[in-house]
């Protein structure tokens, strides 16, 4: 059927889709949901998906209406004219159907079903029915390794020449907890290479892109990654470079509303951003404990055993440890007072706080362990090795190497929560304490969030300070107040 | 946060659904698909889905744009600013997580999901997650019970005092078997009520309310219809007066691109309908055979078990036979083609379609002992009353009563299709013929479809014809002429 093509001007937010009159759907036997081919000049062709309209002031018959995706594609003004065909249901709608039927998927399927979601050919319900056949069934083994891979092929890779690329990874949930920025310097002073991507905070105060930025850029294209590299072994910036991101971002968002959260697609997901720095040994942080993602052992030990074979079959020899994960790591929660936090301790300042620099020397040891290297993570930071290459990888990636903890500016809004009785501190609620800083403005007010002045077990006496909020402006602080609640419990 | 309203003049098709500015959401720390609280002047308030965007030329940052559906609750004229909140995810979304974990629903949840169903209070996303629940784990017992109570009482319902209300129900996907239209005046011509509601087409060429329009009005009111059922004991109208279609249309709607056709849901759909107009007896039709829903007779005794536990705990006497589904029943594909086989029958005229009389009058003789009635269908509608039923109940529904089955339009338009060698009817593709049918331009062309001369077994010589393809429109005809392949394959 020809028709005239219309713009809608409206983005459907990722799928490509394209919209006719209910009178046209009705001839060509169309429904809602539908593919279809539309062939726009001699050689082109394009598969969407097909809405329908029974509002003759939106689309009209004899209309084509293109949402903005589609009108990216197919030019309105150069296409006036074009023919559509009913088209088959993709091959990667059918592998999904396969998989909410309980069936195991091929690498073939997997491919379909990640090239498809990247090039925006399938709908959030179709995405939903994956997310549901994953979550309800999990993925296998074999499903994970071959859906890691698609999605590590779907993007940029980088690939050195290096015998050794070591890489960490925290499955996260916990504030602050900015051990990267402290591992990676260290790694790096030990002649080791770490091509550390991070991302930016999603659902928590920061993400470590976020807290890097305060001190560095973080966007980089894969060309300027590797001249970091070459001057300084190490790097700390956006996992964005590596363009493997629409895969995942698009699976978060219809994974959001019921936060199903499938151990496969998490897995994939993370692993993915290792195969694509060509990582070669790689330590998994799972942090155990009440607000954590994992929030006991022996989920823990599943999730464990699951990244170990996955990574054995990537190639990239894994360590997993378990880490307490029942309160935040580091006093500040938010981008600046992270950095700030990781500035005193690379800088053996008095503000330092321990249980952060403890977890990263652990944790550096524990890499040196994996690629046989002989160093001591404490001599590296307690020498200032590590703040030096600090300063290397800040100046590489074009920020301020001299710049001091009490330069980095801090909301200047703030509120003091002070403790009603004397006690010692019982608990301090994760979830709690990232909702207060993001309502406080983190990550976006890179100089927003809260500053914990005493932990788990230690002793507070009545009206002495909790933690203090920091804000860039009024609303957000009453907001951060308003959601205080219980975020510590003292006993 | 207080906002200005702003009309976003698009419409979501369902959801009730608000935008603000990516830079709002970041600070009301808020994602797509989220839950908001909408106070729109000093009382009221509404709950609708939020959608996110990035692009200030459609929401700036301190606007909120209105669907369509959500610009129907609040006119932006009137309130010009409203203030939002963030709101908890509604019950019905646990409820949806629930379901998914695999656990089963209370009557509560349910009701939850069906009243927000109805409200369109749920995305897409969330409707999928909810149809892959009910296919995955499927529904039990109780929670179809639930559902089915649930989607009857969202809408309307007709009580009447009568001690017997008669109902049928044919599960489908065979062409034409348009035995509703002889078994209601045959039932009705022995005293006994029959609230017939129907369902128009969706994917077929026809429903059985597309057929009975050819002969009279199917769309009322529920008054109308207790007004008509005084004159005639019996009617055959348009199940969307009773207004249950919402639930339904917005299940299938999200079950088409992936064919998921939960039984559970599909049971709570049919015996809502028959709940709503308190049917009492209830014959129900599971045609088995290829190209029909049920293809084996092992799922069809399945399904079986499943209508008859569900209807007893509804209270409606059931009874479920199994028929050949292997081909059409009745020689006419379309509604008026479809109309006339049904004439035909009534008049006793030469032209009637033995297999569809045959059927009717068998159904007609279940729907009597099951409720216990001493009558024959074969005498009633032998002698003629079945007709005299018929002419009442078309004038009731302001139809002409003495139309015959030659002033029945077709299409003007038609092909012949001959058979290409002399032997016998092994195979009519169900499916097939539906599509040809269809394309032909049925139902919303009334007098497009088939005609089928032969039936399976039947012998024919090279050259017969085999079907006539009637349409209105050349296009069509030719679309459906491209359309027929191996529609009857002749052995």
């Amino acid at each position: 059927m020809q028709l005239k093509t219309k713009e809608v001007k409206f983005s459907t937010g990722g799928p490509l889709v394209a919209v006719i009159n209910e009178k046209d759907a009705t001839k060509l036997d169309l429904n809602a949901l539908d593919r279809i081919k539309i062939k726009y000049n001699s050689v082109n062709t394009v598969n969407v998906i097909l809405d329908i309209t029974k509002d003759n002031t939106k689309v009209r018959p004899g209309y084509l209406g293109l949402f903005e995706e589609t009108a990216k594609i197919i030019d309105s003004k150069k296409h006036k004219i074009v023919s559509i065909y009913p088209s088959e249901n993709p091959f990667s709608v059918e592998a999904i159907r396969k998989k909410l039927d309980g069936k195991e998927l091929s690498k073939k399927e997997i491919e379909f079903i990640v090239k498809d979601l990247v090039s925006n050919g399938l709908s959030d319900i179709e995405i939903a029915y994956f997310v549901a056949g994953c979550y309800k069934k999990g993925l296998t083994y074999k499903e994970t390794v071959y859906l890691t891979k698609a999605i590590a092929n779907e993007g940029k890779t980088i690939k050195l020449k290096n015998k050794i690329v070591a890489d960490k990874h925290c499955v996260g949930g916990i504030p602050n907890n900015r051990t990267t920025m402290i591992v990676t310097p260290i790694i790096a002073s030990a002649g080791l290479t770490m091509i550390k991507t991070s991302s930016r905070s999603i659902t928590s105060p920061s993400g470590t892109s976020d807290t890097m930025e305060v001190l560095a850029k973080v966007d980089f294209t894969v060309d300027e990654i590797k001249n970091i590299l070459k001057k300084t072994n190490g790097c700390m910036v956006w996992a964005g470079a590596m363009e493997l991101a629409s895969a995942d971002s698009k699976l978060i968002k219809v994974r959001h509303p019921l936060r199903l959260d499938p151990s496969g697609l998490m897995i994939a997901s993370i692993l993915a951003k290792k195969a694509a720095v060509g990582s070669t040994h790689l330590l998994i942080d799972i942090p155990v404990g009440h607000g954590a993602k994992i929030t006991n052992k022996k989920d823990g030990k599943k999730l464990k055993k699951k990244f170990e074979k996955i990574a054995r079959a990537l190639g990239i020899k894994t360590r997993v440890i378990f880490t307490n994960g029942s309160q935040p790591i580091g006093n500040g929660i938010g981008p600046a007072l992270e950095a700030r936090d990781v500035l005193y301790i690379l800088r053996r300042e008095p503000g330092a706080p321990k249980d952060l620099e403890e977890k990263a020397i652990m944790m550096a040891d524990r890499l040196f362990r994996l690629t046989n290297t002989k160093a001591s993570a404490r001599e590296i930071l307690e020498s200032g090795q590590a703040y030096k290459k600090m300063k290397e990888i800040i100046k590489a990636q074009q920020g301020n190497p001299n710049i001091l903890p009490e330069q980095i500016v801090i909301g200047k809004l703030k509120y003091d929560y002070k403790s009603k009785k004397t006690g010692s501190i019982e608990h301090i609620d994760n979830l709690r304490i990232a909702k207060i800083a993001r309502l406080a403005g983190a990550p976006s007010n890179k100089g927003a969030g809260l500053y914990i002045y005493k932990k788990v077990s230690e002793q507070v006496k009545r009206g002495e300070k909790l933690f203090t909020i920091y804000s860039e402006n009024r609303e957000k602080l009453e907001l951060a107040k308003g959601a205080i609640d219980s975020a510590i419990i003292v006993k």
